[in-house]
């Protein structure tokens, strides 16, 4: 293994050799065409690959119709790529022959590394480095390499795939080969069309991050659809991501895995509720990528985004023929951010003219009585479709037989091809007992659902992307320079944690540490005549439980209340190493916190506090450098949003919270090297500002590698 | 119209003469064979009707083959039943002369009466009357009736239905006809067998409760699937749920219009809460019926509870052949209440020795390695699928090509079929590219579904009827007699709803109203020397947010607080009626309220409590009376629920709570003719109890009719 210079980026001309070569090793070809090693090759040759190929086998002369080299080393021609389906325990060897030619890119499909434990990751991360180190980047191993529709690429060990093809712009990129499939297949089987399939395995070179970022460059790709099973390098993904959405390509990503094995342990009350899901889903949707949580609606939504024009906004018609649907549809639609406005008074009254059983409406339920009649159908859809009110078109139609899919799905089909907006049409199937449905709809020129369901969230990701990433800026600022290691370490106690993030910017409750009665009596009138009063113990995190905490003393009441306090700790077993007097706030109790992700590293939580925040789970997770517009979002997107913009006449001071946010965003993010969680529970949000009263500060024992 | 005896009930005789009637005439046969008036006729003769059919028609001698009578007093026959598609116009006429002569089973396919407005619920009424005082029952308006699937009936004025049947045991029931026609034809073409459809649409006689009660009674029904719109009658809805559980009859049911225009506007803050969908959720669960949120669930559940045995737990082996899947699936199926516990012992050990590049776990990723060798896979599945561990198996597997279908398919399906525990394939499809695996697939004796969440979904209902249901007792509890109304009306003030509220055995924080300092310092001394104070003002409900509540007050502090309160009181402008002092409590805040649904009836309310209990949304609603077994299982079902369990070495008295919710529930029922709504907010539960320290209770000016 050398060390040489850092490898070549993944840009274009480079993805284009993984993508599409001229010329193409496979080494490990084999004649049993059963096999991973022989599929591969005979999926080529079916396909009609157009470069050059060059199959390797040393035990063999002939492979198919195809003459086999004995090595690398006795190809006479220059090699864009190399393909390696060697036996795992010969793929070290394979690696060290590829460099040696000089081969830029290398897929390796062999199974058989990390995914077994510490020995194959060794291995691994050996043949990987011996790759870089020689210039070339590689893909996998553990993988099924890719399959690149647009230019009839079709270089995947693997029978499960469908051989008819419908070329598109949407480029799926899978850490999974078994779901890649799935996804791909699926994608062909409704006529989604596709650029290219990246499966990436292992990861030990090429990252989903990367690919993610050469994509961003690949003129063929307009969205980027994700399988994800993990992220490696956050800030790296968040940066492909951002630059994904300046490029106006959308990126939509179904990420599994919340599996609690996943989540690491945190030593602070609230680091509960950084498992990797709300971490994750906070820092997707703050870089603009669209989260899907089914493999249909990844599909849909990905669809959409590289077919439809871009809807003016969030109101959706919907054209149906049933009032059960109307509910139905309306019930799905709602709580995923689209809206359905009523149609405008002229088509109100054009509607009512032409009706007779029906009520002008949206959705709008235009009754069995359009059956009979193409043309009145027709007019009616048209008038419906036609409003000014919505900015896209859902048409829903029934189960139907032969006779009525032709007398109204050609009206329907029609009318929502004509329309200049975004129009999807939803037609329940049953089928093969709607097959003449489906004939009819095989021809529509707007995309076709077989359920109301996965229209309304294909069109709700459509939606989601033209008009919830406003927030995302074309770059993010830099990150806060690292911060000295604090003198103290472990679970700092309040007192500490509160001095400590005060120092750093953060607001904190006006605060004394005193050790009598005289001092908090003073310091009580000081605060104007009422204080909180604290037992400051070691390492005690949870006073409230202990009964350690009085909200509301005045100055007279401090030495029974100081009293009170050391009689509950002395009951609790509790050392007394002082009070903490504070002013006393009241209004909106919130939480802001945040921990050092293993992906994202530093991210902040920001949700509904109070002593109930880990069961109400309403909190929102952004990585770090945070931007103004970003925090601003991060609110909105909370359950309780409702009452920081102000109910029943409260005008809590929002951007004095959006402060606190930011300050404890740069706090983390300095601290990124020794902090282990954070938390500030709560903080108060009064119409004067927001103010931290309570704090929990965990820093490692030791700085992090 | 007559005033008559009560109709005959919808018994198993009478519900025959619907489903499958020996004799029926059609009143308004049409020989336009493409108007519903036309379509009903044909459908019968398509499809061999075995009964006698009567045609009338007074303008027509022969319709089709058939000769057409000019009235019903013409037909020479007994007749069961009478299907009536004349216009609108003609409806009532007609039911006078169905009424004449005596038949017994009227259903009505004609709209145009309700669904337009008042008029025609006028017109619609009064027809009803006329049947039902002669000794009928009637389906409809505006429906399009029956289609008993079992017994090869079909009078559907409609063609939207697919001729080819698969009967079975599940009865369909809707009050949407296009909904139904989904349902139906989306059933048949996954081979769900039906027992019967049944459409309700405006309900004007026989409503959803009546049917589910005559079904439970319909020995061809095994499982009963709703799609509803509403129930009429709530009380009689769920002792017919009720009754279907205890003859182990599962309902699954599908509820639409969540639209807020449906929920009623209440005076009451938490009335906000009282939104249609969550009654609804609460109340199903409370009666036993399995809540499905989408189409496919709810005809895949029906139909796994309908052919599959009962799994003993919640306990689900997964088989799958990609790793992606293994998180695909356990994301899914852990929030639906499914588990996937680890093999047991002997399992790993046997799998370890097996599989090579695979790893044993639950779900267990057999990896592509599986594919080449059938008689290998299949002693692999069988080794997982025999686990003990497992009460329930689901065997996934991707989208295959033609050739590893063959090599892989029988295999596994084999596997599953042969176990004796409830089994599932899930294997993904790409429609047309995926022939062979359908033709293999549609072979399997066991449930297939072509996405894994359509799978999870079928399991999870199967589950969560057989293991979360335990609490439906066979017969509910009398309800209370009806309290006399108070004498005041109104928002009642904190004070006089805890009086009220006291004196109905609800268990109430001690206090006393008090006219200044001097009665205040003494209701203090003896609530041990610390109290809440509050300002009583007359009709104020939301005291905290004008700052006329003090939490700690001590005796000697009395006058200060008071005089506080005045001037706040004074400042908000408000009258000063007195001062209440209360002894303080300090645990757990819930909220335990309720209203009279316009649905339901009584409804009790229990969840989190606190300012922000309407932002979380954590309550459940159960309909009044209570059992106590419907309660524990409220409070279980709380997102709050480790909280009242104890957590952080709390250990909240969750029986009083219990005791609380069951009191306001007693208090309600008996309010049902005067109480608009309540709510204890919070309902304050330490370790010695549950006392309500907050409460409003709103009563109607008039008694309800």
């Amino acid at each position: 293994m050398t060390e040489g210079h850092a490898p070549p980026a993944l840009d274009r001309r480079l993805l284009e050799k993984f993508l599409n070569p001229r010329s193409l090793a496979i080494v490990g070809a084999s004649t049993n065409t059963s096999a991973m090693a022989g599929r591969l090759w005979v999926n080529l040759d079916r396909t009609g690959y157009r470069g050059r190929m060059h199959l390797v086998n040393p035990n063999r002369e002939r492979i198919g119709d195809h003459r086999a080299h004995p090595g690398l080393a006795d190809i006479d021609d220059e090699l864009d790529a190399a393909i390696v389906v060697v036996p795992s325990r010969l793929v070290p060897e394979t690696i060290e022959q590829c460099a040696a030619r000089g081969i830029p890119a290398i897929t390796v499909c062999t199974a058989g590394f990390s995914e077994l434990g510490p020995h194959g990751a060794g291995v691994q991360q050996e043949f990987a480095a011996t790759a870089t180190a020689a210039g070339a980047r590689m893909i996998g191993p553990n993988c099924i390499g890719v399959l690149n529709v647009a230019d009839g690429y079709v270089p995947v060990p693997t029978y499960n795939i469908t051989y008819r093809y419908t070329p598109g712009t949407v480029t799926l990129v899978s850490h999974s080969g078994g779901m890649a499939v799935n996804l791909l297949n699926r994608a062909q089987g409704r006529g989604i069309g596709v650029r290219a399939l990246v499966t990436l395995g292992n990861e030990a070179d090429i990252d989903m991050a990367e690919m993610v970022d050469a994509l961003v460059d690949d003129e063929k790709t307009r969205v980027i659809t994700l399988f994800m099973e993990r992220i490696g390098d956050g800030e790296r993904f968040l940066s492909a991501a951002r630059r994904a959405h300046a490029a106006a390509k959308p990126v939509v990503a179904l990420k599994v895995g919340h599996s609690p094995a996943g989540r690491r342990a945190v030593e602070s009350h609230t680091g509960a509720l950084a498992g990797e899901p709300e971490v994750y889903s906070g820092v997707l949707r703050q870089a603009g990528v669209v989260e899907a949580t089914g493999l249909d609606e990844l599909l849909n939504a990905s669809h959409l985004l590289a077919t439809l024009p871009r809807p003016a906004g969030r109101r959706v018609g919907v054209f149906t023929v049933s009032g059960g649907e109307c509910s139905y549809f309306s019930d799905r639609a709602t709580p995923k951010g689209l809206e359905l406005p009523m149609p405008a008074a002229g088509t109100m009254e054009r509607l009512g003219a032409l009706v007779r059983f029906a009520v002008p409406n949206n959705p709008f339920d235009a009754t069995g009585q359009i059956i009979a009649d193409p043309g009145y159908a027709r007019s009616v859809v048209d008038t419906f479709c036609g409003d000014e009110n919505f900015d896209s078109l859902a048409v829903v139609t029934a189960t139907w037989g032969p006779h009525d899919a032709d007398q109204l799905l050609p009206s329907l089909i029609a009318a929502a091809e004509a329309s200049s907006k975004p129009a999807v049409i939803c037609s329940w199937s049953a089928r093969h007992l709607t097959e003449r449905s489906h004939e009819l709809l095989d021809r529509a020129k707007v995309p076709v659902y077989e359920t109301s369901d996965e229209g309304i969230d294909a069109l709700a990701g459509l939606v989601r992307w033209h008009h919830d990433t406003g927030h995302v800026g074309p770059a993010a600022r830099r990150r806060a320079p690292a911060a000295d290691r604090p003198t103290a370490s472990g679970v700092l106690d309040e007192w500490r944690s509160k001095r400590l993030l005060a120092g750093a910017g953060v607001p904190v409750v006006d605060e004394v540490l005193v050790d009598g009665a005289g001092a908090a009596v003073e310091a009580i009138e000081h605060f104007g005549g009422e204080g909180v009063l604290k037992l400051l113990s070691p390492g005690l995190a949870h006073k409230t439980e202990f009964g350690l905490v009085h909200l509301g003393v005045a100055a007279h009441e401090a030495g029974a209340a100081i009293a009170e306090l050391d009689s509950s700790a002395a009951a609790a077993g509790l050392a007394v190493e002082g009070y903490l007097v504070a002013r006393r706030h009241r209004g909106v109790e919130m939480i802001v916190g945040g921990t050092v992700d293993p992906t994202f590293g530093p991210v902040v939580m920001v949700g509904t506090g109070g002593t109930l925040a880990e069961h109400h789970r309403d909190v929102r997770f952004l990585a770090c450098p945070l931007t103004p517009a970003e925090v601003d979002e991060a609110l909105r997107s909370l359950r309780s949003w409702p009452v920081l913009a102000g109910m029943r006449g409260a005008k809590p001071d929002v951007k004095g919270l959006a402060a606190v946010v930011s300050a404890v965003g740069t706090f983390i993010d300095a601290g990124r090297d020794w902090l282990v969680a954070m938390d500030l529970n709560p903080v108060i949000v009064d119409s004067d500002g927001a103010v931290a009263v309570d704090a929990t500060v965990v820093i490692h024992e030791e700085t992090r590698e």
